[in-house]
């Protein structure tokens, strides 16, 4: 059997990825989801939920606590000090790193993800990233997927390769692909502000409302 | 001024390297170190001493708590069940990755690091990979730096550029380098195994040794 990490925050994207390689590669998956301070903490209750549902043969929640304090104010996701935009705010220029980037966030987490792996002797690591988030983030871009993978491959002993299946698709297709596969969205989350209800308003709640939408059908957690 | 960040283990390399960006290059210092589980602590108070000796800007330490846990049986370094092996007792096949490698810690490092330095504005990030790590350990080969520099060139905001200037010197060049500087080497720490004294036989005291020797003087840490 194929053995692969999936890292896991618990929101659309990556919540459609764990069910996907569960399914369609058949894989025995490791999930290893981050807590690094984001605001939008629900989204690990939300993971736990998926892990569990998708019956993966591990789910490692970890905890980056060091993270907030190492990058004080560069961050509206885990700086509550700073305000977080609606996405109707951004304009072209902000949208090409917006208050919502995390500094290399996902190199970080990768990073972290690929030790998880070869401690486990597990040289495939899945993340969620889709070609819309490549608007904002340098770490979302398949460039950057291809040029960490040219890092990895120095490894000697057990070479992590990172996929990122969904790098050519928009949420709208992955939501699509997610009901297909049975996918339960009332038990993610997305929103940004990570209050009780989604806000309707920041760029991850517009984004995954138009995705729906196009999709047409209902969002559980709007409902 | 130049500003930059330097990370900095408290061992002899950074130590060194702390020093030499700070008088050669006038630069402000960041000084950044991390706890990830390393069984040698002693190294941080030694790191805490040197960053207060060369006047940083800011000596932040950072624990990486979770970091063991995510490598479990991984490292000799991490995990205090496994065997710390002596120099001697690698042969040349486990010289390419010996037991005391922890899975991609300096990409891990250098992640965190960067995204310390962009948090402040700052694109210069220092680390004391030297020319005998390469026999080892892929993240201290300049390959490595090159391609992780790749990486980084594609931030849209701050991109950090990683230096190693010591890539291609030999332990014992640093030692000179460093009593050259006024480095006070008795506020350092090498030794894997990071007990009341240094142990002389493992493969970072072995090194040590052979460095000082080199270099025609006594280390502090032996008299």
């Amino acid at each position: 059997m194929n053995h692969a990490v999936v890292l896991l925050s618990g929101g659309l994207d990556s919540t459609t990825l764990l069910h996907h390689v569960r399914q369609r590669e058949g894989a025995g998956v490791y999930a290893l989801t981050f807590c690094y301070g984001q605001r939008h903490l629900r989204e690990i209750a939300a993971a736990r939920w998926q892990a569990e549902r998708a019956g993966v043969l591990e789910h490692h929640i970890a905890d980056l606590a060091l993270f907030p304090a190492l990058i004080p104010g560069a961050s509206a996701l885990t700086d509550a000090r700073l305000a977080m935009p609606a996405l109707a705010d951004l304009d072209s220029a902000s949208r090409r790193q917006p208050p919502t980037y995390v500094p290399h966030r996902n190199l970080i987490l990768l990073a972290l993800a690929a030790a998880f792996a070869e401690a486990r002797g597990v040289s495939t690591l899945y993340y969620g990233a889709q070609q819309q988030d490549a608007y904002g983030y340098w770490d979302c871009t398949p460039e950057f997927q291809k040029r960490l993978n040219a890092v990895l491959a120095l490894n000697r002993g057990t070479p992590v390769t990172v996929q990122a299946p969904f790098a050519g698709m928009r949420k709208t297709e992955l939501v699509r692909l997610g009901l297909e596969l049975g996918v339960d969205y009332s038990h993610t989350w997305t929103c940004y502000r990570g209050a009780e209800r989604p806000c309707g308003d920041c760029p991850a709640c517009a984004e995954r409302a138009t995705a729906f939408r196009e999709a047409g059908v209902a969002d559980p957690l709007s409902s």
